[in-house]
């Protein structure tokens, strides 16, 4: 469930653009102003301002903004008055160019959006950067991440809900004979993972879990430093149980000697309108404090303030 | 360009279902008016009949023409009157269940349809099978066959023409390096065939053949007897000249002792509406005669008839 909240009624587009052109407007910039549009409109209307906005001014918003903020409360507004298609491919494409974490990243988008989502985030991918998400990643990345990275990225996933248990038995038994034989990058693991879609994965796991005695991830812990370990736990995470995969990102990025602003970022724009209630609800959960509490603990200012309103406090 | 011939006037489809159905009745079939209709309407006139039938006659039009036909000619006729991605899921599907030659028909949908028609083509498959068309080939595959087949199907290739030359000049170096190692399932050969886009591909592969002397699939035919590299070099063909790839598949179902009628079918009711010009074009300049006089020659009857008129031959 998305932790949007909406003003009653909601003004024009064409308000909006106009509120948002005075914010910019004189010597200083209106933040507050910005916050309090902005992070109360859907994807939609925020598409419709910035149409609106570029036909009046003459001007991307996005372009002003990036004139007007600074720093991390800047990336928040921009990665968040992006379209979920445009985001995303960006932050696939920025995870391409750099390395290891960006593995995580790569991952994260490829197993928690829909397939139809992904494909989505494909085409936006050959529009802007003239090239295919599959290549890119293929290209930057070697061994068994590349080895794991494509298949996910490429994947176009059966999204039903049909399960064929006679399949999970025996797929759990090749997932469990590969794992204790350490063959983790092992191409049937790779094959499962990759492509079966979520519900028969999930009843796999399940499978696995009840001949086999432990959780799989708990028999992929074997070397809790390895990285490519550590990636194939978080992807059975992204594939099964989202929610968890996302509330210990943000933990993590919160508890960090200095915060993880990035993550942070990216986890409160691209989850705010899909399912930050349910990341909120798990967050406590774990953690005793309210996700609210422990951002506001731990970032100040407008990207506070920013982040704080994506994740539904206070009113719209 | 199609070699589908239309009548100069369309008649609606109620008239031609209704013919149709006409057709059918009584003792014998009208093989003839059949032909005279569904060989010479294009995909959306035949869905319309198709919709038509079924709302006037209470049943597809694919069930009746399977009772009343037999045959090649039955399974030419229906496989033509299937929506172009549901034919190619179909035949994609029907691959996945059978051995070897069937990854020929795997590669052969994946490398030459556009990026967008074997997206439909995969969710078409997820409809009709309920799971997805790269979990059923990661399946029903293994070895290097596995590694080349999952990757060409999953790819959502780029479609414009942008070329780096500097990429194509490095990549054709590591295809030649590969090669001469003998390592022709090497992850970077793979990687290359696999996502990069078709025009990018075309430049790497003149690179090869300008800095090295032969082209790859010389190169490739190292040992002339291996599935694998014969394989190869089909999926090269495929990728950067497909007429040249279909005339040679359309040649040796012919000439072969008793016509491959599932390849010959499969070619012409997949590329009819195509590029069968340029394929007619490509097998004159071959085999010196036309398309049209050897399928007259090596074929018979209502078969010979509906093949000669999908590939243009006589007037609608």
């Amino acid at each position: 469930m998305s932790s949007l909240k909406l003003p009653q009624s909601v003004p024009s587009p064409a308000e909006d653009a106009e509120l948002l052109h005075k914010a910019f407007a004189g010597w200083g910039t209106d933040e507050h102003l910005i916050i309090s549009i902005l992070a109360h409109r859907n994807a939609s209307q925020r598409r419709l301002i910035r149409h609106v906005y570029a036909e009046t001014y003459g001007e991307d918003l996005l372009k002003s903004l990036d004139k007007e903020l600074s720093s991390d409360f800047e990336s928040t507004v921009l990665l968040w008055t992006l379209e979920p298609a445009e985001r995303d491919a960006y932050l696939a494409n920025e995870a391409t160019k750099r390395f290891t974490s960006s593995n995580w990243v790569l991952m994260e988008i490829a197993c928690t959006r829909s397939s139809i989502d992904l494909l989505a985030i494909k085409r936006v991918y050959h529009s802007q950067y003239k090239k295919s998400l599959e290549e890119d990643v293929a290209y930057h990345t070697s061994g068994d991440f590349r080895k794991l990275l494509v298949p996910l990225v490429s994947s176009f996933r059966y999204e039903g809900p049909e399960v064929n248990t006679m399949l999970a038995k025996s797929e759990a038994k090749i997932l469990h004979d590969k794992i204790s034989e350490k063959a983790y990058s092992d191409e049937e693991v790779i094959r499962i993972l990759a492509t079966r879609s979520k519900a028969q994965l999930g009843a796999t796991l399940n499978q696995y879990n009840d001949h086999f005695g432990n959780s799989i991830n708990k028999d992929l812990k074997a070397d809790s430093k390895d990285d490519f370990l550590k990636l194939l736990r978080a992807t059975t995470k992204c594939l099964t149980c989202p929610e968890k995969y996302f509330e210990k990102l943000l933990r993590q990025s919160i508890r960090k000697l200095g915060t993880d602003e990035s993550a942070l970022t990216r986890v409160v724009t691209t989850r705010t309108e899909y399912d930050m209630e349910r990341i909120k609800e798990e967050y406590q959960r774990r953690n005793t404090v309210t996700l609210e509490c422990a951002i506001a603990g731990d970032t100040s200012g407008d990207y506070e303030k920013m982040l704080l309103a994506l994740i539904g406090h206070g009113d719209a």
